[in-house]
């Protein structure tokens, strides 16, 4: 069982993975062509050469007092100290001067080199070092005690709560246990098994000679006070002359740093035998350094930290490529992309040839991870997703149980509603391959529905069996398909059927949040001041108010009817109140509660703008990470709390949720199991094959582009995908719904996208100046359980339930909607449409196919989401599953109007296209592309975790 | 008189100055230390280089199909082919590799080098070039033809029609007419005398040497084919060689290309005088270059164009460095700073010595603009600016007249507010020395009027003539002090005062828009369930309604009163329509007006949010600049129509703007000129002194710390300022209202910010990569003189006017006052109170001020705001100028806790700290700062124009 404090590890080891990825030289400096070792999470076997702490020490004061000082330091990146304010700079990419990279290699070609050196301390080494120069006794003797002397450290002590963790206490095995190892927060930052280089650099007046040694110690040796952190130095750099004109010891200083800091050139020098060696690896440096012009880059101007460091693997690659003169055409590049981002075809989509051969491949591989899956949702993260999920669930079950009951005139009520989403997503949740899908009704289940009942109603047919007998035949098509394999086709649903299903989707979340909200005002209209004349008052049946008669006076001007009414018996009771003491309200504004739809719309408002809001705290700069962290993550909750908290604070009359309290089938006089025939004739459960044919198709597609969206391989899911086991479950819940006259229930793509990203996964950046990393989602089926149960039970939670307001849950509807639309490509797309050349972010695509090319392919999805919204909201909406089906032949088509290296930037390939890419440039066009290798760096990238409800 | 049209001339001379600047290099490689020359605009009378438009043009498709291709072009920055998309790349920071430089130069080394060469066309040229090489007579008929064959240009024709000007007509005298002039968008982009430099590379087979060829034109000619803009060509570069390993042309041709543009290589290689000069020059950029290690820097990563380019002279400075050996303390940095920060004291701050010397000074020095102070207001922009300012100010005016009309029994009322804000603002803009400067009553005076007021209450004295006697006081202290110079002591108003003063007004802004907000929702109550008996009828006295009772029943659970009435004649008429029939309104909701409350809340969120966003939308990627500018410039006018129409569609009667419209003084019976004694004793008008006495230092304080932020360096105002003529135009006024009974007015420092801001003046940016510059304020009188007139006209506007709903005009003050309070530094400070250390900005002050140090001097600043806040809440209010005054005081204070340095970051220096900074850094500390002009990328780049109301 995993414990919460265990989560530590889990990072530590994600950030050693990362290391080890940037560590990657470790393969060595030649080049391996194999495949892209460096997205393996460190799999292959070779050993990693550690990260090294690298620490410039100054000599300062030169002639009055001379001090040692730490000016700079690097892990990944360089921290300067800024003296006067006494603090470490952010970290930032180091720059050079290309003449110190250069006196440093002749100072060092000149000076001492002792590789494997046995020294077992600093007066050991420092007397080695000496021991090579030519000095008279006296200035040795000097020089020594000054190599000696205690340097000035900059210890930092703020800041660091955050990256605290038992990495502390894995470290001890390395040193002694000094009282200052506590004292200094960067050593719990650093990894096991770092080591320390010590550069010191200087001018020295009493030299007639620079001096120049660089040391490589065979066993790592703690030099007590040289190094800020107290680790094993593996590396001395001594840097000493007298002050020259244009040579400065502090940038040569800086320059050995930066050197050392180089993985390429480490590995080369932890592995070099002679001087020759060193300064090989210090030409290959040269030859590899970027170089800025001088009239458009400041030297002095700080360069953050790239989002990701350019891949070892790339740096041999183009290494060779300069020796073998060989430039790869843009195709081998594409190729090269498609085949990183999609690996080879992941084991779950392949083809066994037997009858329910996927199936039981799904369960075998599915079954290993069974214990994991409940042991991996104990962490506090679990928490926020399963409020923010039940509640997203809930509301959903409330709406489509309100739809369904109006829809089917009772047939299925809010009720059933929640009994069959409890059910039925309880036991997905248990038995299904991918765990992390939320099933829910869905828009287009709940069309076709519509359509059979007004069929059945319209025929006088009995529509509870004849609905049932639709149910048998699915899952009876369904378990064909999943014996047939069919799930495999899903290889066919690219990025263009995904988007098109997803912006559908999501527009209909956005479409249904805001028409629940004009309804909403609807029912609670607002008063203007032409309108009807307002009054309310209380009548009684009393003595002359018999007499009273309705007076209808028509205004000049208006056509407001003003009633005047005669002589009554009245009084000013509130309308409740009146009728309980047997009177009769009067008036057209008995009935109208004021204030209602304004607070309802900025409730709507406040949640909505309160949950975007939250979530993109987690980018601030204010507040430490954890309640940043804390913010984003319950940002849902958050925002619907407020929104209750402020309702209650009013305590306006505001719709709330209601969830139904008895527990009996809506429609009255029906036993829970459907009878098999009823009132129909025999023949109907034949002919119900033809509509369980199309609902067949619609449930298939709903199900499997949800599957794909849910199991891309940006999630980094370690658990993999079930395909077939899930439509499997989904089937063999048809029937089971279709038996107790429960809705139908399908994976549902905006919710189940909500859940995984509630449950993302990240590691702490703890070295300075690295980035976070996405490290996947806690797969486990504990969170979407207790989901449906806590729905199941929400019958009895009726009396917490009651005080959210609706129109915070319609607010938290439209955030899930445009969440999910605003992080899909295609939205990115659509934005260009509007975006000026010039302004037009530098997109890969963009740089590999012309802009009107783009614009086309968006313009023909658009096109198909409008048809497909057309459809959906027209009588036609029979044949939606169908059009869905024709996503994926819209998509065939598109290889006449497009290339396939086209299509490769803009979608994916279908699998036979994947042959269609030429072997090597060969249209004329790609010979021109000589610097392609330039995309490298972002086709070597991992790619963004990009969780469609990410709003990031 | 200047036409909108020259508007355009005005933005490409602006470009020239940028330009002149980046081409600061014609100072030559000496340094000149003479001064920071490069922030003047090119006062200098050195001549300038013409922009270089260089072209890369590669040759490709050896051995079968030779051609060449422009691969990539550089102006300020590289844009490279994409010729996969057919699109330029995004202008970026070029970088190379530091082999394809040593490469070059080799080449060039071994090549032909012709300085000044005579050729008159591309023929002549290729033949001088090829006969300097030794190749067979065939070879050289081949290498002719193909170096005069036509190659091939990608032009863009998208995306230009916001920069297209008249440059394109000024630069006809360069070059024939051809049709192809017209077809390159980008010639009308450069500036006129822009000269052109062909750089060509490539692989050729046939050739058993590398040909390498550098020529400079004596004479500039339009080498026909060869770049894509038809310019005169000045440098020619020719890099043709065998495929040979590790040596690739294209990119040796990038580096030549990015050596050109270079401006200090250019300034070289324009002066060279033989191949040695050339070398040289190369090795001075290699000197120069900026290295990036490649472990932790991508070459190929694209790095967007820095905000602003290294400015030549600190290349020069940081030369001169390297070649002493010296590098300077941070004192000296710091002092440079403060220096080119403030220039020499501005002359408008010199002591004349002579009476009112500084009075006649400003006047001298305003008369000579004055008749531009009315042409250079002929620009759309006013228009927009006239409108914003208008409505703020009529907003303003009605507040504070309401507020004053309060304060002093209708004393004064908002007729007076208009009529003196028309008179006052008008008279102001038509004399002042900073016309800028909006006028209106300020919330420290009315604070000082109501107390004024009632102490004249309490002791029954006749209060317009003894507020008569005030202000003639006032305006003879103020005559005092302006015959006496003593507005030479802003000089003592440093950052911390400014500061403190501009948070307490936006504060108080923000304040008094949410107040009227929560009273106007009180206004309108909101009614809840629980709330008294909702009913209304109408009743008349008509027979048997004289029978009705009123019984009054108590319920048992609330305490509602619910009233029974018996027998009446009622009806259900509306309020007004009862009342014009004879009939009462009966019942608590009769006068109650539904939905208003949230309606306004939601108007005022709309439109402050509305203002927020639009003013956004300059940042934003999407829309063409103009249309963004568009929006940004009128963002709080479209935020106010946005508000109007929204309240015009639902037709709700939210309480709207109402202005005055019978011309007659509030109070009745007073004629408009106050008598000098009325009621009071003779000995009032001396007494009167005291009271006068304080409203002049407050007077003092209002104007001039205002005048100060007004006239901050940062905007770059050309005309000066006029700190002894504003006083006595303000003097004057004070006089002429006091007369008049009108209120009394100074500068108002959050309406002149945002009137200088809706007329802030930016070039344009043309030519790729270049950043749009600040280039001033559009300083005139005509905008501040037209908002007056219309102030004044306003009582006519009322059925214009009466459409604009309150809530909207304190959405609107709401987003003046966070602008303001958002933009000051202090505001930054605060937020770094809340930012863990990891996460703060690399801030220059943060980089030489001790952290502890900077929250500190934000903590000081934030308790003198609070006791600021504290005074003008209480009745000690009365002190409140006195306790303006010790904002100066605290800040002399501040001295004996900050050292001198400290404060030159923190803040500024007043006038005798200057001289206690140390003369080079003699604190231990500042021998250390070794890399201490690491910062100076930030020292000399230009002092950024926030004004204070941008929200940016």
């Amino acid at each position: 069982m995993k414990l919460p404090g265990q989560e530590e590890f889990e990072h530590s080891s994600a950030h050693e993975n990362v290391l080890a990825e940037e560590l990657d030289s470790g393969l060595g400096p030649g080049p391996s062509l194999g495949g892209p070792s460096d997205t393996d999470n460190g799999e292959s076997g070779v050993s990693k050469d550690p990260l090294l702490f690298i620490q410039l020490n100054e000599l300062l004061g030169w002639p009055q007092a001379l001090e040692w000082r730490e000016t700079g330091r690097w892990m990944l990146f360089e921290e300067k100290l800024e003296v006067d304010a006494g603090r470490w700079s952010a970290p930032h990419v180091p720059t050079l001067a290309l003449p110190s990279l250069q006196n440093l290699r002749s100072l060092l070609a000149e000076g001492i080199v002792l590789l494997d050196c046995q020294a077992q301390s600093l007066l050991e080494l420092v007397e080695q070092v000496i021991s090579g120069e030519s000095l008279s006794p006296e200035l040795r003797g000097q020089l020594q005690a000054l190599l000696l002397q205690r340097p000035q450290h900059h210890i930092q002590t703020t800041g660091i709560s955050s990256c605290r963790g038992p990495n502390a206490f894995r470290n001890v095995s390395f040193d002694e246990d000094t009282p200052m190892k506590l004292q200094n927060p960067l050593k719990q930052k650093l990894p096991p098994g770092a080591e320390a280089a010590a550069v010191l650099a200087g001018e020295l007046g009493f030299l007639a000679q620079p001096l120049g040694a660089f040391v490589r110690l065979r066993n790592p040796v703690v030099l007590e006070p040289l190094t800020e952190v107290i680790l094993p130095s593996r590396f001395f750099c001594l840097l000493l002359g007298p002050p020259t004109l244009g040579r400065s010891y502090h940038e040569m200083g800086r320059a050995a740093a930066v050197l050392l800091s180089d993985p390429q050139f480490q590995w080369s020098v932890r592995r070099a035998n002679n001087l020759h060696d060193l300064l090989a690896a210090l030409d290959a440096f040269l030859q590899e350094v970027t170089t800025l012009p001088p009239g458009r880059w400041d030297r002095t101007a700080r360069i953050p930290p790239p989002k990701c460091l350019p891949s070892q693997h790339k740096r041999s690659l183009s290494e060779l490529q300069e020796v073998t003169g060989l430039s790869r055409g843009s195709a081998a590049q594409a190729r090269d992309r498609h085949h990183h981002g999609q690996h080879a075809p992941s084991p779950e989509l392949q083809r066994t040839g037997r009858l329910f051969g996927g199936l039981v491949q799904d369960v075998r591989r599915k079954a290993c991870w069974y214990p994991s899956d409940f042991l991996d949702a104990l962490h506090p993260q679990c928490f926020s997703a399963v409020l923010y999920i039940y509640l997203a669930t809930v509301t959903n079950a409330i709406t489509f149980g309100g739809l369904l009951g109006d829809a089917t005139e009772g047939a299925q009520g809010v009720l059933e509603s929640f009994l069959g989403t409890a059910v039925a997503g309880a036991a997905f949740c248990l038995m299904a391959g991918q765990p992390l899908t939320i099933l829910s009704s869905t828009g287009p289940v709940l069309v076709f529905e519509r359509l059979l009942f007004s069929f059945s109603r319209d025929h006088s047919l009995d529509y509870l069996p004849f609905r049932l007998w639709v149910g048998i035949w699915v899952a009876t098509f369904c378990l064909v398909l999943v014996a047939t394999e069919a799930s495999l086709l899903v290889r066919y649903f690219t990025r263009f059927t995904e988007e098109g299903f997803c912006a559908l989707i999501s527009l209909i979340f956005i479409y249904d949040a805001v028409g629940k909200m004009l309804n909403l005002i609807r029912a609670y209209p607002i008063q203007r001041p032409g309108s009807p004349a307002q009054g309310c008052f209380c009548q009684f049946p009393g003595p002359g108010g018999n007499a009273s008669e309705w007076t209808s006076t028509k205004h000049k001007d208006t056509d407001v009817l003003s009633v005047h009414l005669g002589l009554v018996n009245a009084s000013l009771l509130s309308p409740p109140e009146c009728i309980r003491q047997g009177g009769y309200p009067r008036g057209p504004s008995c009935h109208t509660v004021p204030d209602i739809a304004f607070f309802s719309l900025l409730l709507f408002f406040t949640s909505f703008l309160c949950a975007m809001a939250l979530k993109h705290v987690k980018n601030s700069r204010l507040f430490p990470s954890v309640v940043r962290k804390v913010f984003s993550d319950f940002s849902s909750v958050l925002a619907i709390l407020l929104g209750c908290g402020l309702d209650a604070f009013l305590g306006l009359a505001t719709p709330k949720l209601l969830v139904p309290t008895e527990f009996k089938p809506t429609l009255p006089g029906r036993g829970w199991l459907v009878s098999p025939f009823g009132a129909n004739p025999w023949w109907l459960s034949v002919a119900a094959a033809l509509p369980a044919l199309l609902l067949s198709i619609l449930i298939f597609m709903d199900q499997q582009i949800t599957a794909v969206i849910l199991n891309r391989a940006e999630y980094r899911l370690q658990k993999g995908a079930g395909f077939h086991l899930d439509l499997f479950c989904v089937a063999v819940l048809m029937l089971l719904t279709s038996a107790l006259g429960l809705p139908w229930y399908v994976s549902a793509t905006v919710i189940s996208l909500a859940h995984m990203d509630s449950l993302r996964r990240e590691s702490r950046a703890c070295v300075p100046g690295e980035a976070p990393h996405f490290l996947g989602i806690r797969e486990q089926r504990l969170t979407g359980l207790v989901v449906f149960i806590l729905t199941g039970v929400s019958i009895f939670l009726a009396p917490v339930l009651k005080f959210i307001p609706m129109p915070v849950l319609y607010g938290i509807f439209l955030y899930m909607g445009v969440a999910a639309l605003s992080s899909i490509q295609f939205m990115k797309r659509v934005q260009l449409l509007l975006m000026p050349t010039k302004h037009q972010p530098d997109m890969l695509l963009l740089r590999h196919v012309p802009l009107s090319r783009v614009h086309l392919f968006t313009a023909i999805q658009l096109a198909c989401l409008g048809l497909l919204w057309i459809i959906k909201s027209t009588p036609a909406a029979i044949i939606f599953p169908l059009m869905l089906l024709g996503l994926v032949g819209v998509r065939k088509a598109l290889e006449w109007v497009f290339s396939p290296l086209e299509l490769l930037w803009l979608d994916e390939l279908m699998p036979e296209e994947e042959k269609n890419i030429p072997e090597s440039g060969l249209e004329p066009e790609h010979l021109f592309s000589r610097a392609g290798n330039e995309d490298s760096e972002l086709m070597y990238q991992p790619k963004t975790p990009e969780i469609n409800i990410s709003v990031n």
